[in-house]
């Protein structure tokens, strides 16, 4: 079986800001996006909750993950979100390099 | 302190189809895997949903990960997924390696 | 754009001990940490859950991830949730290499 390797970008920020930050990542030409609830403490996530149980609770996050085969593309989606939301909202993004079986798909 | 490496299955697809992917799974020989609830768009997540807001209020997808020692295990859960549910089901998959404490336990 | 290598931390593990395991996590310096709710099965997750539909509706388990610069406050936070919680709780955790923007963030 032959992998290829692609880019995973994660995006960890508010809620509120999803429906922009997604509109950044179908602009580069990603051909998807995964979304999930999450909660959060420090730059990682929310600010100013200082109960775990409450972050638990009440999830007010997002994680985003886009999986996307060119490595410019990734690069352009995490930077376009850092200059348009992270110095208003607490948020984090990454990029960890994986393997698909389709490259193609991405 | 040695850490050793271990494969990170990770597959993204519709809810309705969890039990079989999880029998995929465990038919490989993994001794666990972690379940969440997702929602998407494109061939990353569900089909046809245009509303984002709609994705996250109702998430019908899930992220499944698994961590496993054996590589060919790790690339014959992937192939199995891909043969038996990519053709009709939206979903993806992917390979990460990472690194774990105690590689006897998965 | 210049990116910095940064570890991902990630616990999975159960819900009940997810404030003991976000103290030790800020006690090694993280600038913060991420918390989805999760399920599973085997070491991965909670035990004796032996139909998928139950974990996915319940979700009693927690996946927390970190990412920190530097590579021995990551250890740090792995060994002592392994130490402190792996014998007596269901539980993972794996270290990956990731790529941030702004490593002094982290």
């Amino acid at each position: 079986m032959t992998l290829h390797p692609a880019i995973k970008v994660v995006i960890i920020t508010e809620k509120m800001i999803v429906k922009g930050v997604c509109q950044i990542i179908e602009a580069a030409g990603a051909s998807g996006y995964t979304i999930m609830a999450a909660g959060g403490k420090g730059s990682h996530g929310i600010r100013n909750i200082s109960d775990t149980a409450a972050v638990i609770d009440s999830f007010s996050d997002v994680r985003i993950e886009v999986i996307i085969q060119d490595r410019n593309k990734a690069e352009e989606i995490m930077k376009k979100v850092h200059t348009t939301y992270f110095e208003d909202y607490a948020g984090i993004a990454y990029l960890d390099i994986v393997e698909v079986l389709r490259p193609q798909k991405f």
